[in-house]
C-alpha cells in the first residue's frame, strides 16, 4: 500500500527551480569540508508529527485527513503508518526517524497488553528499516499524554504511577536496543508543577533522580549502549517544567552525579520560550561538552507556545549549524524535524513541502556556516579580541597562577581611562553573517 | 544637617490609620511565632536606590532634586549621603543597609584613588553604625557603570579590566569586613554577552570561577567570615547574563566546584525577567539549601525591564516568606529594598513612602506565611498528596530499593483507569490562600 | 437524573469557614450601596468549559469523566448537559447562562441538520429556564472549531464559508432571542492570519465588516434587542487575531461605521496576552462607552497562552469591580465565568469548587471597590492632580478657547524650573488600596 | 573641522568585497524597477542617535568619546555636531536626516531662550542643506526628556505643562517649515501612564487631541505642507502608552475626527513590543491608506525594551520593503535610521559600519522585495485562494448584495465535510521567500 503516489523521489534542482517537490539547496552527497550533507545533517522524521498528527488544535477538530488512519482496527492503522512512514522517509531521502513507544503502537488497558502490541510493531519496523536502509536515531516513551500522568511520571505524587514510567521506560529502551536505535531520549513532558502550592519540589526532584539511577542500571545490565539525552522544555504542558533548559537540566545532573550518562537533545522551539536563542542553547552544551542531539523546528518569538514549525530561517540553522560544526558534528545524534505543518496546511503535499523546507533551509545552514568557518572571520575577530589572555597579566590569570593580592597591586598602577579593550564589533560581525549568507554558494 | 525634617519616627498607627507616614502592618516587635517582625524581616535599606538614584531614565533627566547632592565637592556629597542614610534608616526603624563601593565613595582616576576615597567613607560610616546601630547586611563592588566594564569585569576579553575588578573586590571585601558585613553579594552586573558572534564562552566562563576562586582564598586569608552571595539576573543590561537564574548559578557552581562557598541572593524583579515566579526561584534555592538573602522589590509582569518597584504585592509577600519561614528565616541574610520611587514620585515624601509600603507589604505577608502554616491546611494536603511514598511500593523507591524490573513487573499488572491520584486541587488552595491573606489578623 | 449528589446549595459561611464547598465572601442578597451582590455582580456559568471541557490538552488525553457524558447517543448527551448545567447553576445560586450553539447541540453533517438539533434543545433549555428562573446572558454560534473554518468564517478565502458562517450566526441569533438571551457575541475565533504571505488582510477585514452588517440589518428585522458584543483575543488560535484587542476592535468598528452597533466583552486572560492588564481593557472601553460584559476569568503572566484559570487575584477583581461600578454597573451584560478548572483538578468537587473561588473573588473584589470609591482617597488625589485644567490657562485649554500662538505666547514667560507638578504618588496609592483590600469589611 | 579623517566616501564594492567600509549591496543609482535605490530607499539619518548617543545607559557611563562633544560652550557643541552630522552623511550618501529640536540646539531656562538658540542653529543647518544638497525627511520636538514633561506633556496632569508642550511644538513646526521637512513627526513619549491609579484616562487622550487641533489650525495657518506623522510604541518609558501601536492610533483619530490629517511613522522595534511582526504593522497602516514613513531598526524579540539597532535582519527588510513597494513607495517619507550602535561599539568606526549594515541590508531587501513582486509567485497564490469571492456567491458577498436569510439558504444544502478550502501553504511560501532571499542577484 502506498500513499504519496503523487510524489516521486524528491530530486535537487538547484537553486532556480520553482519545483516545490525537489530541493533547492540540499544534495545528499555533495561534499561540504570532508563530509557529505548526509553525513553532516543525519536528517529524522519525528514519527509523531509526520504519521500522528491530524490538525486539531485546542480550538478546533482535525482537518487532515490521512489515508493511513482509515482503518477501523488499530493494529491495522499502526500498520498503515509503518507503510506511510517509510514511504515518505524514502522518497524525502530521510535516513533516520524517532518515534514515542504510543506513536507506533496503540496503548492498552494495561501495560503488558502495550508492550505486547509494542514488540509486534518493533518486528515490522525492522524489517522496514532492514529494506530501506533506514535507522533509528532515537526511541522514546510517551508519559504525558495517559490520564494517570497528569501530574508528572517520574515526579508523580502517586507511586504507581512512578511504576508505570519505569516499566514503560524499560520496555521502549528495548525496542530501542532491538532496533539499533543510537540514542534515547528523555522529555520531560509533565515533569513539573501547575502551582508551588500543592508541589513537594524536592521530593519530586529526588524520584527523577531515581527514576533515571534506575533506568541507567537497566540499561547497562542488557547492554544497551545507546547515547541518553534529555531535552529541555521550560513550559507547557505544565506551568513550569524542571527541564528549564540546559542550565537547569545541567545544575540537575551534577547535583545528582548523573552528568556523564546524558547529553542534551536541544529544541529550537523550547530554548526561545525559555528566553534563550537556539544558538545559545547549543552553545553552552557544547562547551560543557553536552550536545548531543537537535530537534530541529521553530517557533514564532512573538507566540508563547510551541508552535513547532518547520525550519525556515536561514540565520537560526546557519548559526545552529556553526555551533554543529564547531562541535565536530552532532553523531550519534541528529537532525530531527520535530515539526509539524501548520493546521490549514492541511494537504499530503503540505507534509512533503515542509520536510523539504527544514531540509533545504539546514542544508544551507550548513553551507553559510561551513564558508563562515572557512573564512575565519569571525575567529579572527574573537581571537584578537581575546589576545590580552595569551600573554603577561591575562597569562597569570588563566594559568591560575595570581592572586587577589597581586592583581590588585598591579591593577593599582592603571589609569582606567587608558586601558583599551576592543570594540565589540556587533555590527560589523552581522554584516559579515549577511555576507555569507547571501554569497557563500559563490564562495564555495 | 537633617534632611528629612518632615519626618518623625515613623509609628505602627494599625490597618485603619490614613496617615501615609505611619505603618499599619509592620510593629517591629509584635511577635509572629517566636521571633519578631523585625527579627523575621531583617529590613535593609539600598543605599543606590535610596540616596543616589535621581529618577533618570533612558528617555529623560533627573526629576529628583535631593539635597544631599547640593555640594560641589564629591566628598562633601558621599559624606551629606551618610547623613541623610541614617536619618532615613533610623526614623523608618530600618536596621540594616546595602552598598556598592561608589554609592557610598566617589571613583577615582584610579583604582588607589577610588581605594582612599572609600577608606575615608568606611570610617564615617563605622561612626554611624556605631552611633545607631545600625548594621551592614552587605557590602559589594561596582562591577558595571565605569566603562572599562562595557564587555564586562572577571568575564572582559581585556585581562587588565579583569585586574581591576579583583582590585576593586579586594577593597570592597576589606571594607565589608570592617563594618562587620554580614554577607558580600556578586551581582554579575555585565557578566554576560552581548552577541554570541564575538564571544569566547567558555574562556569567559572559566575566568568567571577563576575570579571566585582568587576572592575565596583572599577571603579565608583575611577572615571574612561573611556568607557570599550570587544574585542572578536574567538580562539587562547585557542581552544574556551568565548568572541567568538560580539553576543557572547552581549548574556554574557546581560545575567549578564551588557551590559549599555561595548561596542565592534573589531579587523578586529579576525571577520574573527570568520566566520564573519569585517564590519559585525561592523554593528552588531553599531545597537546594542555597536560600541565602533577597533583594525584595516587585516588577511589572507586561514590562520587560527591571522595574525594581516597591513591594506591594501581598500575594508575593505572603509566598515569599512562607518560603521564607520554611527555610528557618533569612539569617545572616536578609530583605534589602532594592527598590526605587517612580520617576514620577520625585519628591522626598515618595521616597519615604515607598519604603512603609514594602515595609507594610513584608509585614503582611508575614502573618499570612505564618497563619497559613500554622493552620497546616496546605501541608496536610500535600502530605495526603504524596502519601504513596510512604509506605510499599513508594517506600521501596525513596529507599532506593527496587530495580527497573522489579517496578516493571508490578506494574504489569495495574489496570491504568484503575489508577487513582488525588486532584491538584489548585482551585481549592487558592481560596486557602486568599482566605488567609484577607484574614489572618483574626486569626493570630 | 442528578450529577452533584455530593453538593447542596452552597451557603455563604462567613470568612472564618473551612467549608470548601461554602461561600466565603458571596451572599447574594447582601446590599453594597443601593444594589445586591447578587445585582452587581449578574454571574454567568460558561456551559463549554463547565460542561464540556474533558481535561484534555495538545500534549494529553482527557482526565474528566463527567457523567453527562456517559450516553452513546449525542441528543441524550446534550440532554444530561442541560440538567447537570441547571443543578450546578441552581445549587451555586448562579442565575445566568452563556452558550455556543455546539455546546448544547450536537453538530452534524449539514447546517441543516445541526440547526434541528439545536431547535429541539432550546425547547428544553427554555423549560429549564422557566422553571428556575435562570437566564441567558449571552448565546454565540462556534465558527472555529469544524475543520471548514481553519482560515476564518467571515474572513476565510472561501465565500461558501461566508455563508455558512452567516447561517450559523442567523439560527444562534434566533435562539438567542427566542430564550430571552440579554446579548450576543463575537469572539474571533480563526479571524485573523497565520501568515501575511497568504493573507489578502484588506478584504477580509472588508468582509469581517459585511458580515457584520448583515447581522445587524437581521437581527433589526426579526425584532432581536440584545446587546451585541465583541470579545477581543490577540492570538491563538490564529498567530494573529483581528480583534486583537480593544483599540483594535474600535479602530475597526469606526472605519466601518459600525461603533453604535456593539460594545465590547473584555476577558481578563486575553487582556494580558495582548500586553494589557485587565484594568486597562475595562478602563479603555468604559471612557470609550463601550463597556458592555466581562468575561471573568484569570491568566498566568509568566505563560503565553489563554490559560483560563478561575478569578483569585483580589487585585484584579478589586481593579475590575472599580470599573464597572463607575461604568454604572454591566447590565445588561455580566460576569462570565470563561474560567475551566486546571487539568488535575478532574474531579466534580474541584469544579464546584472553581466556581465558588470565582465567586467569591469577585465578591469580595466588589467589597473592596466599593470600600474604594466610598472612601474617595483615590478621587481626591486625582481631582487634586488635574486641578489646573479647572481655572484660568487650563480652562481654555479644555474648553478649546485658544491657539498654539496664545498658549506659546503665555509659556514663554515660564521658568521652566519653576512649572510644579504633583508627584505621581504610586507608592501611596498601592498603599491605599492595599489598605481597603485588607479592610474593606470592617470599613462597611 | 572633520571627525571621520579615516574614512573616505563609502562606495559599492559588490557581494565579494571583505571591506567594511563599502557597501555590499547598496549602489544609489542602481535600477529597481523604474525608480534608483537611492529613490526607493530615501535614507535618513537620527540626529540623536548618531550625533548624540554616548553610549550611557541604566547600568552604566557613557563608553563612547565623541569628538565633536569635546567643547565647553554648548552652542559649540552644537554647530561641532552640525559639522559632524553632514560630514557622516556625505560620505555614507544619506540625503535625509531626521531631528528633535533638543538634538541641534541647547535647551535653555525657558522655552524664549530654547527657541533662540534653535533659531540660530537653523540658520547653520539650512547653509549646510543648501552647500550638499542633503534634506530634512522629518523635524520634531522632544516633548519627554526635560522633568516637566515627567507625566506626559500634552496629557500632562499640569496645564502649564501643556502650554510649554504647545509652545515647542510650535517653534519645531516653523524650523521644520524653515528646513523645508518634507514631514513632522509626534512620538508620544510620556503620553500614557504608569499606574490606572492616579489616572484620568478621558481626560488626558481628549487633551492630547486638543492638543492636535491646536497644531492643525496652526500648520494651515503658516502654511506648513508638510506631512503630519504620529509614530506608535505601546510602552517604554511609561508603562502605557497611548499610541501603543498602529490600531490604537487608528481608533484615536477616528474618535476625534483626526484621520485626515495624519499617517503613520512605523518603527519595527516598537511594532514587536506591542506583540506585532513589523510586517504587520506596515500591512495595516497599508490598507488603512496611513503608511507615512519608517524607523527603521531592529530589535530582539527575547529582549523586553527598545534596543534601537541598526538593521541587518533580512527577512524583516525584505518583508518590509514588500509593504513599501506595494504602498507604491514611501514619499515623502522615507527610511529613518533610528537605531544606534551597542554600547561596546563604542569606536567612530562602529557608527560608520552601523549605518553601512542598515544600507546593505535595506538594499538587499529591496532587491528580494522586488524580485518577489516581480515573480508574482506569491500574488498568484493569493488571487487563487481569494478566488471564490469573485463570482457567484462570493460576488454577492462583496457588493453587499444578499441577505443572512439568503446566505442561510444558501447554506443549508452544503454537505460540509465536501467544502474545499485550499492550503494556506506556509511551508510553501516560506520557501518561495528562502528562495528569492537567497537568488535575487541573480534573477535579475
Amino acid at each position: 500500500m502506498t500513499y504519496f503516489d503523487f510524489l516521486e523521489t524528491v530530486e535537487f534542482e538547484g537553486p532556480g527551480s520553482k519545483n516545490p517537490l525537489a530541493f533547492n539547496y540540499y544534495q545528499a552527497d555533495k561534499k561540504i569540508g570532508k563530509k557529505t550533507m548526509a553525513e553532516h545533517l543525519r536528517f529524522s522524521m519525528a514519527y509523531w508529527h509526520s504519521l500522528t498528527e491530524d490538525g486539531s488544535d485546542p480550538f478546533g477538530n482535525p482537518t487532515m485527513d490521512r489515508p493511513w488512519n482509515n482503518y477501523q482496527d488499530s493494529m491495522d492503522r499502526a500498520e498503515a503508518k509503518v507503510e506511510a512512514a517509510f514511504e515518505l522517509m524514502s522518497k524525502l531521502g530521510i535516513n533516520y526517524f524517532c518515534f514515542h513507544d504510543v506513536d507506533v503502537a496503540p496503548e492498552g488497558a494495561t501495560i503488558k497488553e502495550s508492550n505486547e502490541n509494542l514488540e509486534k510493531m518493533a518486528e515490522l519496523l525492522k524489517k522496514k528499516m532492514e529494506a530501506t536502509g533506514i535507522k533509528l536515531l532515537w526511541g522514546t516513551s510517551n508519559l504525558f499524554s495517559h490520564p494517570i500522568y497528569m501530574h508528572g511520571a517520574a515526579t508523580s505524587p502517586q507511586a504507581k504511577v512512578f511504576a508505570c514510567a519505569a516499566a514503560k521506560v524499560k520496555k521502549a529502551i528495548e525496542v530501542t536496543k532491538y532496533l539499533g536505535g543510537e540514542n534515547y531520549v528523555f522529555w520531560g513532558g509533565r515533569e513539573g508543577y501547575e502551582t508551588l502550592l500543592n508541589t513537594n519540589m524536592k521530593l519530586e526532584q529526588d524520584n527523577l533522580a531515581r527514576f533515571f539511577y534506575l533506568v541507567i542500571e537497566y540499561a547497562e545490565k542488557i547492554g544497551f549502549n545507546g547515547q541518553f539525552l534529555i531535552e529541555p522544555k521550560p513550559k507547557e504542558p505544565t506551568k513550569h517544567q524542571y527541564d528549564f533548559d540546559c542550565a537547569s537540566v545541567l545544575a540537575f545532573l551534577r547535583k545528582y552525579d548523573l552528568e556523564g550518562y546524558f547529553k542534551l537533545n536541544i529544541e529550537a522551539n523550547h530554548a526561545t520560550l525559555a528566553g534563550h536563542t537556539f544558538q545559545h542553547e547549543l552553545r553552552y552544551a557544547r562547551i560543557n561538552d553536552m550536545l548531543g542531539s537537535v530537534d530541529a523546528n521553530q517557533g514564532d518569538l512573538l507566540l508563547g507556545w510551541d508552535t513547532d514549525q518547520f525550519p525556515s530561517n536561514l540565520y537560526n540553522t546557519s548559526l545552529a549549524m556553526y555551533e554543529v560544526l564547531k562541535n565536530g558534528g552532532l553523531a550519534p545524534g541528529g537532525l530531527n524535524f520535530d515539526a509539524k505543518v501548520r493546521r490549514g496546511s492541511y494537504q499530503l503535499q503540505d507534509l512533503v513541502q515542509g520536510h523539504i523546507l527544514g531540509m533545504d533551509s539546514f542544508a544551507k545552514g550548513l553551507e553559510v556556516a561551513h564558508s563562515l568557518i572557512n573564512s575565519q572571520e569571525i575567529e579572527d575577530l574573537i581571537s584578537s579580541r581575546y589576545k590580552s589572555y595569551q600573554e603577561g597579566l591575562g597569562s597569570k590569570i588563566v594559568e591560575e597562577n595570581t592572586s587577589l593580592e597581586e592583581l590588585a597591586e598591579i591593577a593599582q598602577s592603571f589609569k582606567l581611562s587608558e586601558i583599551k579593550t576592543n570594540s565589540g564589533s556587533q555590527e560589523k560581525l552581522e554584516a559579515i553573517l549577511n555576507r555569507h549568507l547571501l554569497g557563500s554558494l559563490n564562495s564555495d
